[in-house]
């Protein structure tokens, strides 16, 4: 590869609309660089998927986005990327892929070396382990517990990020756990839904309890790929195509609240996969 | 047709296991019946979804749901009855159709003549105005409010259906509504996912207000439909066949919940679209 690649835009893919905390992070640390995101939001939530459904939709998504000249790969949903990582970086291959769930583990561990952590996750994330088995690579000594918890997907899209419902939604959930594992050291939001609700997290934890999420650490991790790769745009402004495969208007709303600006049904190009 | 047309099975079609509600009334009102369920798990929520991707995974399921040679074609889901219909009753001609947004609408007219309606549903079911016209047509004095619950979905599937959390969560859709709309006669459960919350309803509005699900009257007008065909089975045992897009382990789980009894997911095939 050479200078002229470095042009082409970083393929970002999400079930929805909550890869735009990831897409919004990306832009943040690399203003230059163009980005086309695509939401499936045809067939999300993946998060209570089969994994054979959610590696299939992964990668007919990241074949679609081929096709725009990506230069990288970003799974920016948790599921996807806990559960197709592996089976997209084959199908994508030479391309580089990088997933969320790594860099939020190295997140928390470097946030809380040898700690208990706490991974918010939806169903299929933690039925497969991915941030614990991420965690413990990098750090044999820390703890971690899982909590799927999809209602807080649904409560995000909803826009009902704080007050006392969202609280107390948290708060049913913790009870789930075991009295050692609701006072961790850190909690990780491990799915791109949740950093909409820091100020819940906020309100329920302890302000000792580092809250963690993946889309900082991903475009701090995307950025230092493409620069060893001799990749990185580092002129001109950056555009942004946003791509969906269903529903214009609610991508739009919803979608906005994660982007922290107002869309367009206009701004988003509905695909078929 | 003649009599041995009687034997086949009846197709149910729910976008997930919601429409097992509407399954299991049609078990008691039509015990000899042979009934073939599909929920399509895999494309799961629709009332989220642009109203051509209903019309198209619906008329998909029916076609699917044909090829077992069904008799007639129950849409269990109040989306799809919203929204497709029609297209469901040209693709499946000359086989009857029924949806559950015309009972259910009767079914509150006949308990709140000349009232004012609460309809709790999707946004798909209420962006559509589907109850307010069926309820108009059969009762022009009534009132009708239309509510979008989305969150009530995600509550009932994790099986929180009762309780303070619940409660609060329904209060809090409420507040959205101008003070009359607050205190109907009649609060129609617009979505196949919503029985299951009759206790929290209960616990939310006076006693004095009529819960209206469609399951009941859905099934009613099923069995009068198949009889004023002659089409009816009158004796034997009733078989079951659940069929499923994805995910038989979570079919079961939370079906279990919606049908009142255990399921295994052996109990389930999963179908492909």
């Amino acid at each position: 590869m050479n200078a002229p690649d470095a042009t082409r835009p970083i393929g970002v893919f999400d079930s929805g609309v909550g890869g735009l905390t990831v897409l919004k992070a990306l832009q943040a640390a690399m203003p230059h660089e163009h980005l086309v995101y695509l939401g499936d939001t045809a067939r999300l939530p993946y998060g209570t998927k089969s994994p054979a459904s959610i590696e299939r939709y992964a990668c007919q998504a990241a074949a679609l986005l081929r096709q725009h000249d990506i230069k990288m790969l970003v799974v920016a949903c948790n599921t996807a990327s806990a559960v197709a990582l592996d089976a997209l970086r084959e199908a994508m291959h030479p391309l580089p892929v990088i997933g969320v769930v790594d860099p939020g583990a190295a997140a928390a561990v470097a946030a809380r070396p040898g700690g208990r952590h706490l991974v918010l996750a939806t169903e299929a994330t933690v039925c497969l382990g991915a941030y614990r088995e991420a965690i413990l690579g990098l750090d044999p000594g820390a703890t971690v517990d899982e909590l799927a918890c999809e209602l807080l997907v649904a409560l995000a899209e909803e826009g009902w990020n704080e007050g006392p419902v969202a609280q107390d939604i948290v708060r049913r959930y913790l009870a789930e756990l075991a009295e050692a594992s609701r006072h961790p050291d850190s909690v990780i939001l491990g799915c791109t839904h949740f950093p909409l609700l820091r100020p819940t997290f906020a309100a329920v934890f302890d302000d000792s309890v580092a809250i963690v999420d993946s889309a900082g650490t991903t475009a701090a991790a995307a950025r230092e790929l493409l620069r060893s790769l001799d990749l990185a745009t580092e002129d001109g402004a950056g555009r942004l195509t946003l791509l969906a495969t269903d529903g214009a208007t609610r991508f739009a709303r919803v979608g906005g609240q994660f982007l922290g600006h107002d869309l367009s049904w206009k701004d988003i190009e509905i695909v078929d996969l």
